[in-house]
């Protein structure tokens, strides 16, 4: 298939670029390389040190034999993108071009404004760009499971059936997202959900949970491929974060009660998961929703376990309950389904204590690149305005 | 009580403006005019002959001694909207400001985009604005009925107690909007809603059905006081249009079968429900929603409703079914409530003959005004882009 990645030099976008150009498929990768300016910004590094793009594919290339095409620019603008998607002619798009950080979306107006404007436009502009020039390509879109919220009932996937003074209709989940990134992600699943009703466009909306890990078979056939780890308090997901944490001898962060519970996966499960979407499209017309996750766990559950995983290295590990910085329960049910790709094949890798020892043999080849000022929060929810500039302590790197 | 309108030049907003000053507020209206900039845009003019705003606020002072301060600028300008608020520091802010024809959001692309972005981040701005410098404002948001689209259930006011697999919980009545506009509102309704739950913000969404007249007691003090009076098929709502058309003889244009049911009101009863929902704020931290509207009917039912009133002026009237320019049900099940607002007192001006009378006679007195080549719709749901200005016939004056 001919398959573009729109965000393919991100975290989990260059790893599913690794993976589906391995797997035979011709891919071309669409990148505005806003992520790693957003570093910059915020004045941090991943983990691990990122080759600039065109390494990374002259590395794929003689590692591999395989060519994956870099379009270098910005999905919110429509002549490029839909130029590209001309050119090109994608039997599959995979959208990964957002701004995926809930804290920096909770900076201020601006990163608020910011966030929603990049993209809620990114994503109209390639409904446009398929509606008018690629109308049987597959849109497959990264959303969050983090739409949802978590309400008191079962969480299914996109839709739920409602049955209602003796009527029923089968209607979109109730959306309860927690924070400007998120309501961006549920501002596009409308737009998508009307433009294929509209147009007949096709698509699949992959409500991913938490993602972990680093590692993905293809990324290890070259230094100069290896992938993003954030572990700062803006772009670092949680479980990877609390490797670093420990592997330095780091407090793990854990916000308020950490009753708080999602569903994770491993990254080698996302790049599978966007394959099997591929290999089994949307029906023309038709909006579809898995939800991409594995396993749930609560935040303190992955503490305890990134705890007892660190004591088998001889690392001393101790747990802080900091103030939530969000808004969010602390404590609450949660029963989210996730079985609509395990039906298409997906083959979990469940966390493990291999995983986390691999996670945190990382953190500590890399501990010279960690940054001990971006481990506390800094941007609370409760705020209209955060100014990350001024309350940021001095850096300090961990010896 | 000290009340901004933004939006306040517009259709909804101008007659509200009017209606709370005379009550007694002290009212500031925020506009950035663009609306009229549309009219030019679409090559079209309000039915009635619209005053400058400054001439408008003039007339008012003269016929009733009252001021209302005019602010002119972009509520996508946070500079601007931030200092009005932190200047005027209103107890209540009314928010019509936003970009409101489905087809005009439905034109193409830009149109798509323009809608969104200004809906959006016109209202984040307003958010912000309140979260930084006036967090005990009420905020009173016009949304719209649409934004349920038409669900085989009962619509609720907002919210929706779901029992599913043993468990219950009330959650965001599920929205299917119909439009690139409707779809704005949305992307507004979860925006506001997170910012009450994270900063405490006090805000009532008003879902508002479609409106129909153009007359109040304050508009007819003056004639420079007159109201807009759309009738195009981009701007003009339904029964509006159904009227000026009887009057100049032209067949009412019902879009397929004329099934279609939505909620109506009055634009007598618009600005009412705005003070009810003024007078009873939401408490803080409170997103309450209410659906505003008096009556349903389907598209039909009015185009039947205004051949019977037109005949009893004398006029003949014939009903034309084109092809549906929209994509939605041409006939189903619909029953939405609308108790909220009688309940704190709303006394619904119903549908009448005298009504219709009413506004044909508005159209017969301006019929010179009409362009008849703005009747037939130029902007079909189906198509990507829509070239309005290539399709559009030449102006043909009504004779």
């Amino acid at each position: 298939m001919r398959i573009a990645v729109l965000g393919g030099d991100g975290y989990c976008g260059w790893a599913t670029a690794l993976y589906l150009s391995r797997k035979g498929h011709t891919v071309a990768i669409l990148d505005s390389l806003i992520r790693r300016h957003w570093d910059n910004e915020l004045g941090v590094q991943t983990l691990t040190p990122l080759s600039p793009l065109p390494a990374r594919l002259q590395a794929w290339r003689e590692a591999t034999g395989e060519s994956i095409e870099a379009h270098v620019g910005d999905a919110c603008d429509y002549e490029f993108l839909a130029g590209f998607v001309r050119e090109f002619s994608p039997d599959a798009v995979i959208h990964f071009a957002e701004q995926r950080s809930a804290p920096y979306s909770m900076i201020d107006r601006r990163h608020a404004v910011g966030t929603q404007v990049n993209n809620v436009v990114g994503t109209l502009n390639l409904l446009f760009a398929l509606g008018e020039f690629k109308k049987d390509c597959h849109l497959i879109k990264l959303g969050t499971m983090g739409e949802y919220g978590t309400p008191n009932i079962d969480i299914e996937e996109g839709y739920i059936e409602i049955e209602h003074n003796g009527r029923k209709d089968v209607l979109p989940f109730p959306k309860q997202p927690g924070s400007f990134y998120h309501l961006s992600k549920v501002h596009d699943s409308h737009n998508i959900a009307f433009c294929c009703k509209v147009w007949g466009l096709r698509a699949t909306d992959l409500n991913q949970g938490v993602v972990y890990g680093t590692v993905t078979d293809e990324s290890l056939l070259d230094e100069r491929l290896i992938n993003r780890f954030d572990y700062d308090e803006v772009f670092g997901t949680v479980l990877n974060r609390f490797c670093v944490q420990a592997a330095i001898g780091h407090p793990l962060t854990v916000y308020g009660k950490g009753g708080q519970t999602r569903g994770f996966l491993d990254i080698r499960d996302t790049v599978r998961c966007v394959e099997l979407a591929c290999l089994n499209p949307a029906a023309h017309g038709e909006f579809r929703v898995f939800n991409q996750f594995t396993e749930q766990f609560s935040v303190l559950d992955l503490a305890l376990q990134v705890q007892a995983a660190a004591k088998k290295l001889g690392l001393k590990t101790e747990i802080d309950h900091l103030p939530d910085p969000r808004v969010e329960a602390e404590a609450h049910y949660y029963n989210a389904k996730h079985s609509k790709l395990i039906d298409l094949g997906l083959q979990p890798h469940l966390l493990s204590d291999s995983l986390l020892d691999s996670l945190m043999n990382i953190a500590i080849r890399y501990k010279d690149r960690v940054d001990l000022a971006m481990m506390m929060p800094q941007v609370n929810w409760r705020n209209a305005v955060n100014d990350r500039s001024r309350t940021a302590p001095l850096a300090a790197v961990a010896k």
